[in-house]
């Protein structure tokens, strides 16, 4: 495995369009091919159906899929702005040289067999890449699936999509279908297709970027299995979301059985699943589980606002889905509030007397006798200062199967549903078992999302709430590296914490009786003896607590030194643990993201709750409380059954110090206090650990 | 609202298959009707399409529809076996009494604003359905939809409904119709529907009985608001799933938006969440949160086997969408094992080199050079003993796409992979994005289900997996009244579960200082001193702790007396609590389920961890252990970190006795003991409360 640090040192390029990518004058096509079990003819056939100038070249043919062929890409004579390269990997370098000879700025490499394979082939993808680069040009892939953008009519890709203002940048060209097909149900499709493959040169970040300043494109999906630099691409898709285009991500490395793939798949380093987690709070990529919720909520993201809070009115053609829908609500964190009085009767006025106004709102067959209800009860729910958000849930978009006046009544009752939404600048999702109609369709044309399923419209609701409720953090900045630590041993590590500004009980290193007894004196009692030199102190019995004055000191002292003859010895004040909660507070350093900050409670609810929260570090003193207020058991620190809360500023100060010398010590893999006594009248380390990488 | 106790008795009748009702003679319908607004039009519109012989019923028209018609059933002159009754509530009684006239031996009653209206209109409902029951029929709704049955050709409900095999049950018109077209899309549909209505005879539990009995059914789907008697409905649904029909659970509850609105929907009683879950594992049902997972776990439910474990192959057509598949099934508590090296040889051998084989299996483009690989690789994972399930993914059924030769040949290969598992008797679930294509059906109708979503069937794989792991447990039989208890007081309540066999601390009941001097004689120092006569004695300073001695008892009576005078107290032993866990043991009475047994942690945990766990009452003791070391923090009793583990068994007697009294006592609303004080040495209450209903 190799860390961010050792990825090649390449000519910096600023963030660019990349136009000759998606926007070259021409293609050449280098492997072109008549044989229809290869890429290179499935992807000069679909290049053909594009409209920039397609030149196919191959060595040996003068003829191609019925067109002239020419040799190479320096033959053709003008200079071709893009080229791809979909030759076996011995033949790679070649290629690549023509098609630099021949004006190339960009370059997609379909071929496989080099980066992904290890070794050799590791080290010639990186001599190319280098070559690619000082020539100014940039590379997509190798090993990747090719390249569509349909603004520029550039068809580089063996599938068609179809059309709409979705970026989709992915590692998988099968995953990439998938949501292709997801995306038609919901009126949706795709802008941009740029396939990963081994990121080389261009990373997802680059092309996030890229996606960014493409005036079609609204939101970007992306599969990724290896984030490179991990900070750069969450960086970027910060950038892209303050642009107004979110980043929805999917994602692996949840099991030990998606990262064994993962490897095999694209020699891909994947990142545990709590450090992707951390990245994506940081800036306000959404993280999604499958292909399906990418659509989900790509069609909320693209045409539904974020709602001012949680409060959500549901509103159902029938009594079943609107209890079915409340509850699928409020499994989604929505609050589905009981509605004032003023709006009862301002909705109850509009709806059969059978009608249930108090939220659920149940039209109880006001839509049979009126299909125009619908509307003026979601006028009164947009004007309404009591709901932020309307979950719309059963048949609408059925009523039209009645005859063909209902029918268009009903699409006019989408229409003015839409434009009444759109007027008030609210937030409203529907389900509907007719999504599909024609009514569905002209509330999806007028900026209202429809779902299929009540959990899929329930769960895009609550996602788009919580980008109003936890907003992006933004991604920290990495100070310069510090001195290198070389010392890991337990008092070099106590000592570069607390010249941090880490408290820590009194303590002193001791390797002879004489030095203990010197020390002790200035301790104060009752007191601990560590012994040092072993990782296991306290698994071997080389911990002593409670040792009450000197008699007992030399009792412990003899003991150890008899059973496990430590080099030395740490004699220690023992802290006052009566109404103190332990936490652990640690930084772990992801070779992609970088630190990454860990705290949790210790003893014995480490075991029983395992709850922990993580952000990419260093975290301020003001994040480290609100990770510590959002554990589970953070009622134990603010003062369960009648405790007195712990000085929580104190705790959070030392996990905002402890982050901050790990982000300026690279070398460090993980350095951790375990326990932090986080007490009523303060917080203290009591131990120090350092792992070097 | 009124308990289950309350419920009109009616004359017993033996489970029946409703044959008046789902197979009739003849059908008439009463206030059908010209005019397209009215239920009365829809239902004999979908009627006379039906295959059993229709009788038109209006009192003032001689042709409906163009039909002829009658003013009566019982002019007909030959009895008719069923009869719709669709006229306004006021006209009912009067339809009712001339369909049992005219021999009806079953009765769908449609008309609304009877039971659920309340009031005059439930007495009404209650009358009606005496008399129809006293002349030996029974009556569906009213307030119901109606009825369907394909086997009989019988269509009298308002909508068509998809032929196929699962049995809709439901409250909900609307829903019952979004299930449908759900099943239609996994080559599913119905065999029976029945709309419950207010259930004023025929309830679910009838339903179920009737439908087990209906060879056309295989599984059950219900959507129900209220349970009536709660036992019998899960106790019919357990027998179901024991005849191999098992049924299918959407209700609603988690919220009180949902509580709301089905009161206002049929007058529901509707059951807390925690009740019908503990229902729903007690019986085998399997409860679902929307109609899509409904269809979802039907089609496994139909046609998979469930597996022998958890073990569970990945099996995809890409890199990206085996981790994907890899991660979707452990989010299921699927475990994606590691085959070992036999299993990985084999597959191996029918695959590229590229192929990934450890687990997931990658196909890497083995698809494509030969589609028959599918059926090799499954052949090898159902022989194989490494693994009890295969969840396959990706694009299988695409490969057709490429010309007529490969479509049939990959048709050929589903039908080879259906057999292939029916002969070893695999489970195999399949994900496809191609999933409405020939192939799939082919696998759908080997009896191989097809998903188009990956968490769609990972999660159905992981239901079939949790019937495996977590087998329904039975309904427990509730033993016959005891003498109802009427005095709650401390030391009523304490006696009661005493002399059940619960063992409390040393304790007695005393009103004077004499009497506190005598009792304390008799018990062991230190003493707790407990304030009678006020629920919250402890919040008030009415419990003192601790008392070491005569003249620290004495002086506490002091300040108890004085500050609170109350009418008597309570002098206890104090328990020695270390090494002690706080637990909390209740049983709560359900109005429509009966009683329910809660454990949980208690002490700081409650409020941290609200990790309970809960079962139909009565538990045995085995079942209460199972129930304390489900709990997430059971850690802390069978030993986290280096405790010693507390007595579980004599724990888990406590609330099997406890339970054994609640279920013997039906006036009991609730009844506790908190805490409970399990120790290494035992378990033993320390107080004690009931409350009647």
């Amino acid at each position: 495995m190799r860390s961010t640090t050792d990825l090649p040192v390449l000519p910096t390029i600023e963030a660019c369009d990349l136009a000759a990518l998606f926007a070259p004058n021409a293609v050449a096509i280098i492997g072109a091919s008549d044989d229809t079990r290869k890429y290179g003819n499935w992807i000069a056939v679909q290049a053909l159906k594009g409209g920039i100038p397609v030149h196919l070249v191959n060595r040996s043919k003068s003829t191609v899929l019925g067109r002239p062929a020419v040799p190479s890409v320096a033959s053709i004579g003008s200079p071709v702005e893009l080229a791809v390269i979909a030759v076996p990997a011995s033949g790679f370098e070649d290629a690549v040289d023509d098609a630099l000879a021949g004006g190339a700025k960009a370059i997609v490499g379909i071929s496989a067999g080099l980066g992904e394979a290890g070794g050799e082939g590791l080290l010639l993808q990186e001599r190319i890449t280098a070559k690619i680069r000082a020539a100014g040009a940039r590379l997509l892939g190798p090993n990747c699936l090719g390249v569509l953008d349909h603004s520029s009519s550039l068809m580089l890709a063996s599938n068609e999509f179809p059309v709409g203002n979705i970026g989709v940048i992915s590692q998988s060209g099968n995953l990439a279908l998938e949501l292709a097909t997801l995306l038609v149900d919901h009126g949706l499709g795709v802008s941009r297709f740029a396939s990963l493959g081994n990121q080389a040169d261009l990373d997802a970040a680059d092309l996030i970027d890229a996606f960014v300043k493409h005036d079609g494109t609204a939101a970007i999906a992306v599969y990724c299995e290896d984030f490179r630099d991990g900070r750069r691409f969450a960086k970027a898709a910060q950038r892209a979301a303050e642009a107004g285009k979110p980043v929805v991500l999917l994602t692996v490395g949840a099991t030990d059985a998606s990262v064994r793939n993962a490897k095999s798949h694209t020699g891909a380093m994947v990142s545990s699943g709590i450090v992707v987690e951390a990245a994506c709070r940081a800036s306000g990529i959404e993280q999604v589980a499958s292909p399906a919720q990418m659509a989900h909520l790509l069609q909320a993201l693209v045409r539904s606002r974020v709602p001012a809070g949680a409060r959500t009115a549901v509103f159902a053609d029938g009594g079943g889905q609107a209890s079915v829908a409340s509850d699928s609500a409020a499994e989604q964190g929505l609050d589905v509030v009981e509605f004032g009085t003023a709006l009862q009767s301002a909705i109850a006025a509009e709806l059969p007397p059978t009608a249930a106004v108090s939220n659920p709102v149940d039209v109880a067959g006001g839509g049979e006798q009126d299909i125009m209800c619908f509307q003026r009860v979601l006028g009164h729910l947009a004007a309404s200062d009591d709901v932020d958000a309307t979950l719309m849930s059963g048949y609408f978009g059925g009523y039209g199967s009645y005859g063909p006046e209902l029918a268009a009544r009903e699409v006019e009752a989408a229409r003015r549903m839409a434009a009444e939404t759109a007027t008030a600048g609210g937030t409203v999702l529907v389900q509907t078992m007719n999504w599909q109609s024609a009514a569905a369709s002209a509330l999806r044309d007028g900026g209202i999302p429809v779902y299929r399923g009540i959990e899929e419209a329930a769960w895009a609701l609550g996602r788009l709430a919580r980008r109003r409720a936890e907003p992006a953090t933004g991604i920290p900045a990495l100070p310069s590296p510090a001195l290198p630590v070389e010392d890991t041993g337990y008092y070099a590590s106590r000592q570069l914490l607390a010249g941090a500004g880490i408290p820590f009980v009194g303590a002193a290193e001791v390797s002879s009786e004489t030095q203990l007894l010197a020390a002790a004196a200035t301790l104060r009692y009752p007191l601990v003896l560590k012994a040092l030199g072993d990782e296991h102190k306290s698994d071997r019995g080389g911990v002593i607590l409670n040792i009450a004055d000197e008699a007992a000191l030399l009792a412990a002292w003899g003991d150890v030194d008899a059973r496990l003859a430590p080099p030395s010895c740490s004699i220690e004040e023992m802290a006052d643990l009566s109404g103190a909660v332990e936490l652990l507070v640690g930084v772990r350093r992801d070779p992609r993201f970088g630190p990454l900050v860990l705290v949790g409670l210790g003893g014995v609810f480490a075991e029983i709750l395992r709850d922990v929260r993580c952000a990419l570090g260093p975290v301020t003193a003001a994040q480290a409380k609100g990770m510590l207020l959002s554990l589970r058991g953070a009622a134990l620190l603010t003062g369960a059954r009648g405790r007195t809360p712990v000085d929580i500023d104190a705790a959070a100060d030392i996990v905002a110090r402890l982050s901050a010398v790990a982000a300026a010590h690279p070398e460090i893999a993980e350095i951790e206090c375990n326990p932090v006594a986080a007490t009523p009248a303060g917080a203290v380390a009591l131990d120090a650990r350092i792992v070097l990488d």
